[in-house]
């Protein structure tokens, strides 16, 4: 596909540039010697690979940060539905900067947003979702000590006072020319951006002075803080720095859409985690003969992917896997086999962690009378 | 002046023609058969005087209220200044109706609106306006058991839910076209109407079942409620009935205005509140003399429709100040002076109340765990 392609929060689709889409949003590349600011950045699997390989004022943060001036980190999730291996990855991510920095971390479930935005969804499918979600996030091994989810709808009294005053800063031109509103967009999903700014602010009012927040989240969300970063200097406070990720591509070779078999969710059984592996989309040519003479495509390939951003944290054996696809001597369905032992590993394990997350859920509740 | 006039909840300007305003807006006049069915109706100074004249559904309210079905009431304020005369008209008449039916009243705070709406007021602003009306709303005497208050910024979590579920029936066209927002208005204020909405249907939610709900409140909040009307049915709740006050004309001639010498608040002194009577604009002639031959016009006259409103109970006293004014008998001066220590003598009670109302004032505090 060389046509357009089209990324906002709410929509992602077409063939993903990477590289345009920072010209097209103006952010800059994370550069080696950025990296090098990060500790463990150089060997840490999401940096040297360039899946998150975009930022803004990601310089500003380290810098302050070095001067012994420390930053917090703020993430969410939207939650529509189960969680799938793509949802995952920023919050990977974000658990490997929390641990490299030693730094807080709010994770901001956006209930509000997804009950506003998708018609045939009821607070109470977006309730059961956020409880769902919880256990995937905190199972990914989050200190409780430095890290509270905030759930919109529950936590509101603690986010709307800001979200007001975000609110008063973004006039509807604003807001359609960013989000892509129209006439017939509900006034709920107008409003919405103003809530999804506030964790970007809440340390700084939690602790009466300025803290700097970093964002780690798919390329997808900059839009959103693109306005909070521009009413952040109006209201007093820094504006967000955010580091962005690459989206992990779905295994029927689009998106990973949250329907269908293009994303493995946490709650598949191995049948049916086995079915949507084996069943991939991939870059392999139509028949064995032709894939052992010409070679297939790892650069168009879900399987390969999902070695890339989770399943081989090995360079020299995923390079390995990658040659071996394009000379043709690794067929997709030893390929696929690899990948599906290893996502069994893995969700066997993830199992039982996100069901051991039901007996800690109630430690990362926000309370800001707890400062953490 | 004939000219045109406009009536919306932020703007009152031009000269209020209260019929036209009915067939503007679609709303039916309260019959006499409508008074009849409300105890004390006839008596009533609001409803003989026709001061509040206009409703929306009111006889099926009544008549469900005649089967035995109870419903409750709701009317709010929003903080932006200290408290005037004209503010307490439709709350007076308020308290009035849950004497006469013995129900329960929901009284909303709207602090958020009067901060989106107003460019210079601060949260800080409408917190301490917020502290203030307050009391002048307990000083008039509201049964404690029977009364709650609802501070929007203070008790969000009880209403953000039920206010997402209205904004998401509202589309942007809608909320422009009722309210006259355009491209810069910010986006908290386009989303502010649907928190206007949930005491409507809170009584419905704390109840689990239907609960039918009467908005006493000045006409020109009437385009709000038209929007949650709209709603209702959508989210399987009864449409609020609505009846419909007339304003207090300023003493200088024009609207009550929230600042300026217009309006005489609680806090203005004896001192002050002298000025404002002795200078407020009258129906009179430019002199003695005229005035005796050719006698004034109380129609236009804030001094007479003060005591219309608030002043003078009784309609025979009432109709002699008229029937003077017209003929010549009475000067301005004269009844400036009458009024004005009617006035002293409401302000010295009041200013009492009001400081009563301190001690009481967490009594009215809204808390769904304890259902009134």
């Amino acid at each position: 596909m060389n046509g357009d392609f089209v990324v906002t929060p709410w929509e992602v689709s077409g063939e993903v540039d990477y590289d345009k889409l920072v010209v097209r949003f103006g952010t800059s590349y994370i550069t080696p010697d950025l990296i090098s600011k990060i500790p463990g950045g150089k060997e840490n699997l999401f940096l040297r690979r360039r899946l998150f390989y975009s930022h803004r004022d990601l310089d500003w943060l380290l810098g302050l940060n070095g001067k012994g001036h420390p930053f917090y980190l703020y993430t969410g999730r939207g939650p529509s539905s189960g969680t799938h291996l793509g949802h995952m990855i920023p919050w990977i991510f974000t658990r490997q900067l929390q641990e490299a920095f030693g730094v807080k971390l709010y994770f901001q479930m956006t209930d509000d947003e997804k009950f506003l935005f998708k018609d045939k969804l009821s607070l109470e499918d977006t309730a059961s979702a956020t409880a769902d979600n919880m256990l995937d996030f905190i199972a990914l091994g989050f200190n409780p000590a430095m890290t509270r989810i905030i759930v919109d709808t529950r936590d509101i009294n603690h986010l709307y006072r800001t979200a007001l005053k975000v609110a008063k800063k973004i006039t509807f031109s604003t807001a359609r020319a960013v989000f892509g509103f129209s006439n017939s967009t509900n006034i709920g999903s107008i409003f919405f951006t103003s809530v999804q700014s506030v964790p970007a602010f809440i340390e700084s009012d939690l602790e009466g002075r300025n803290v700097p927040c970093l964002i780690p989240c798919g390329i997808d969300q900059d839009p959103h803080f693109r306005v909070t970063r521009d009413v952040a200097p109006m209201l007093g406070y820094f504006k967000p720095a955010l580091i962005h990720g690459k989206m992990l591509p779905g295994l029927s070779g689009g998106k990973m859409s949250s329907t269908g078999n293009a994303a493995i969710y946490t709650t598949d059984d191995d049948k049916t985690v086995k079915k949507k592996v084996m069943n991939a989309f991939t870059g392999g040519r139509a028949t064995v003969e032709e894939q052992r003479r010409l070679g297939a495509n790892p650069d168009i390939c879900p399987v390969y992917h999902h070695f890339e951003f989770m399943f081989e944290p090995d360079d020299g054996k995923l390079k390995k896997i990658e040659t071996d696809c394009r000379s043709g001597a690794l067929l997709c369905g030893d390929c696929k086999q690899n990948l599906l032992s290893k996502v069994i590993k893995f969700m066997s394990e993830h199992r039982i962690k996100r069901e051991k997350a039901k007996e800690t859920v109630g430690n990362y509740a926000f309370n800001p009378d707890k400062v953490i």
